[in-house]
């Protein structure tokens, strides 16, 4: 036998473009019409992201053109922040490089692949850059062709021009193989359709490759609120993150690193701390913080009580907006709209649940076989089209009791259950971000919020049945109305019919019009009776 | 406003392992049941492969202890052909770092992500290196403690020792938190089951944190033949592909690239391209191939008629070995399985579906509410206990009309569906390896293949119900065996009827078992009155 293998010989090193290239259906990229709303999705939460961090409304622009066979053109336009020069590379060309990864914000991408994803997409599927044109607000304006080096991950820049004008944004076009434009349900149109449902503040024009032009206009002009980036929760960390963070501190004690470095640490805390952990020197150098310390002090903070984190850095879109964007699109009879306090998952991180039913009107899943429940899911308002299956969402909205309800028939009634997911840390299952990981916290989070909505149409469809019921017996009281007032008439001996007819119907209408199905026929007799001797009286003064 | 957002200040770059660290859910650490399945799924894998490669029969141990809470320690073991000393680190403190990457052929693993993700969650979770011990066959066995630093993705040893021992395969022992040991369908030792049943080659040893040992003995002393590395088929190409591999060609003309690095490319094909291309040069240097002219090499290839792939590539478990396993654990009253001939996706990557159908025994999935359909699913001899959901083979299997196969009631018959996916590029939908991409040739042929179990499986339901009929048609032709003897004694005056009556139950039970449904009562009475006959006769005879 030989010293080693000769398969050793073939030992590599590969770059994450390469795996990813490899493995584009992780990114999305699987599919004809999923891989074209996949690139509409990463560029449209870019401009997203980039005009909520610069505090500005977004306009954005969409249009795809389809070139020949299964070839688009793709272009995405946005009145963002642009990108300097100097990271236009880095940023579309480059994964894992971005602003996003490392921090602690509510953002719809975080992992800084996305866009550079789409660019190796062009590169593999029809070998073209994608062009790029770039403002920063300045007089200048950049632009470039961009590919990437898929075998090292580098960006590569081809006919880079800086010219004089004015523009502040950010223009990207790509040809893009391998793609087909559908208009159902998982296509581009549908994609920003729920896009605009989340973001009200967004303006979206799409063009699409029929000359069709649809036009998403600003439900809202109030710039959302910046999320804050904020300090991570001592809760929500793991040893690990205690260790990593420690080592790389510049602080001179660990007790100073803690009150710096972390939300609700406060003088007071590291008091309490010293009291839990005797034999940990929190005066010593964080960079030499040992795992084990770190251990008894992660579970010292287990036993501390902390002010819960802040959710400053959260930003739900808000039980009016919500409301006003399911009008907008479903018109739906009726719906109820929760916003739960925040709650924090894996110990301490902070996220909120934005629910939402709707019942009638456009609600459900309208297909040629009827109408069906339909779930729509977001994260940080980015909509989720695909992998519903392994979505905490779906699995929240099916694990319930719908039965209890009273929506036993849940798969063929016409409701739209609306969840928005809103955290600084997406749990994607994917690189591909369309489900989020079934995190027991979210799952049991989602269930509350939903069931509450539940119970308010339950109420709702309750009202509808005892107002059907209300009809039923109005109607059949109303059937006696003739009878009893040619019978009282001839009883008395006295009166008008039709002048008795027309008290009893409005005595029926309006007296027991809001508890009719308290009243019962003698009842209404009695009254009917009573009424008539009212009738005689005033007949008799009058006649008197 | 600034020249620059300050965001851009943010501005990072990260390695692949920092990506993983913070999505480890998309490695498959998600949840402490799942992540020691992990664990042992990544180890098992690794050693099942290096010992195909090397045509060892492989003997692989697993032992599990629990520490405290949720640490365990986990060891695996094989008399694989271990790693030499210089690519230890990269092969299990690396990401995207290994042989099998970038290899044209069968195996189980495929991204070089694995062991270096365990070596990570065992940092992450514990602060702990993992202990590797390696011998090659040499007198020399080498050891060392390593690490991964997660910024950069490199490895990091410590303890090296290189010592005088006799040892070959590889030992890896590391302590991981945030696990939890689980006796159920989604623990170690179910996960080990099921690579015992598609591995029957392999010997496992299991021993659990209470001392208990299992066994899983090889059934089958063949070592499998090792799958060959192949050349692509022209027709699995993209013109991505096309075009990086000639640029990195040192091939001096396409023609020559073409015929050395792709499978059934001739001269003869050679010659048909050139009718077909008449303005590309296939003379030209392939490191200058422009992407229009590898766009219409790909569009002249789609044109040709080619030899299919060339599929030693590809090794199913084959027929009688699938049998064997399934016997062995299932113990099933009924059993079909289907081995269909290679197909490709995408145009030009071989697989083949190895598929089978279980009935009665253990067959099904056994819980406290009764029995149900099951489908184990299994890619290159790697069991898929998760994201049953989102894979291909679950998919298949549910869209499948079982009504049309007389059962209606798949969801609550013992029944298992085993598919096992083979192929040289196995379409994972994310790094953790638990799910097929439902590609749409992959589901169809699923599907074809387990229809051709489930018309067997009819059939011998089918044979079942008939023969239950002719059970009870039996039993009511039986009830007139006595009052038949009785009368023909009495008719004919003479026999005995106990006689006869033995003799009418061996006639019906003999001569009429195969088709007593065809027989009726006449046709038994008319033989009883022959038989009858018969007997007075050799009574006369007896008597004369």
């Amino acid at each position: 036998m030989a010293r080693d293998n000769p398969i050793f010989n073939q030992f590599r090193e590969h770059s994450v473009a390469e795996f990813f290239r490899k493995n584009r259906q992780m990114l999305g990229f699987s599919g004809k019409v999923r891989s074209l709303t996949t690139i509409v999705h990463e560029y449209v939460t870019n401009s997203l992201d980039a005009c909520e961090e610069a505090g500005i409304l977004p306009d954005i622009g969409i249009e795809i053109r389809v070139v020949n066979g299964d070839h688009c053109v793709v272009r995405a336009s946005d009145n963002g922040p642009g990108i300097p020069q100097k990271l236009v590379g880095k940023a579309l060309g480059m994964m894992l490089a971005g602003t996003k990864f490392h921090r602690y914000m509510q953002q719809r991408g975080q992992q800084g692949i996305g866009a550079a994803g789409c660019t190796m997409f062009a590169l593999i599927t029809t070998g073209t850059p994608v062009k790029v044109r770039t403002g920063t607000g300045t007089s200048k304006v950049y632009s470039c062709d961009l590919s990437i080096d898929v075998k090292t991950n580098k960006p590569k820049m081809l006919n880079e021009k800086m010219e004089e004008g004015e523009m502040r944004g950010l223009e990207i076009e790509g040809e893009f193989g391998e793609v087909k434009y559908d208009k159902g349900e998982y296509g581009p149109l549908a994609y920003l359709k729920r896009t605009a449902i989340a973001n009200p503040h967004a303006q979206i024009k799409f063009k699409g490759p029929n000359d069709e032009e649809v036009l998403f206009p600003r439900a809202s002009d109030a710039i959302p609120e910046r999320p804050k980036e904020v300090l991570p929760h001592p809760l929500g960390l793991t040893t690990s993150d205690l260790v990593e963070m420690a080592h790389h501190s510049k602080d001179r004690k660990i007790s100073s690193f803690l009150m710096n470095n972390f939300t609700r640490v406060s003088s007071g805390k590291i008091g309490e701390l010293r009291g839990l952990l005797p034999d940990v020197n929190l005066n010593a150098k964080p960079r030499n913080l040992a795992w084990a310390d770190a251990e008894k002090m992660i579970d010292a903070f287990s036993r501390l009580r902390w002010i819960a984190p802040a959710t400053d850095s959260i930003r739900p879109i808000g039980e009016e907006q919500v409301k006003k964007a399911l009008v907008n699109i479903l018109n739906p009879e009726f719906m109820s709209v929760r916003e739960r306090k925040p709650k924090v998952f894996r110990g301490g991180v902070p996220f909120v649940v934005e629910t939402a039913i709707t019942y009638g009107g456009n609600s459900g899943r309208h297909t040629q076989s009827g109408v069906s429940g339909d779930v729509i899911r977001f994260a940080n308002r980015a909509p989720l089209l695909f992998d519903a299956g392994g979505c905490a969402i779906t699995q929240a909205v099916k694990e319930m009791d719908w039965n209890r309800y009273g929506m036993k028939e849940f798969d063929s009634m016409p409701i739209t259950v609306f969840v928005n997911f809103v955290s600084v840390h997406v749990p994607y299952t994917g690189a591909g971000k369309q489900a989020i990981a079934n995190e027991e916290e979210i799952v049991g989070e989602i269930k509350l919020s939903v069931m509450e909505c539940a119970r308010e149409l339950q109420s709702h469809l309750r009202g509808k049945v005892r107002a059907g019921e209300k009809e039923a017996k109005k109607k059949a009281i109303m059937r006696y109305v003739d009878q009893l007032a040619k019978d009282l008439v001839e009883l008395s001996g006295t009166g008008d019919v039709e002048r008795l007819k027309k008290k009893l119907v409005k005595l029926v209408e309006g007296k027991y019009k809001k508890k009719i199905e308290d009243a019962t026929l003698e009842e209404i007799a009695g009254e009917a009776a009573a009424a008539q001797l009212e009738a005689e009286n005033s007949k008799n003064e009058g006649e008197s």
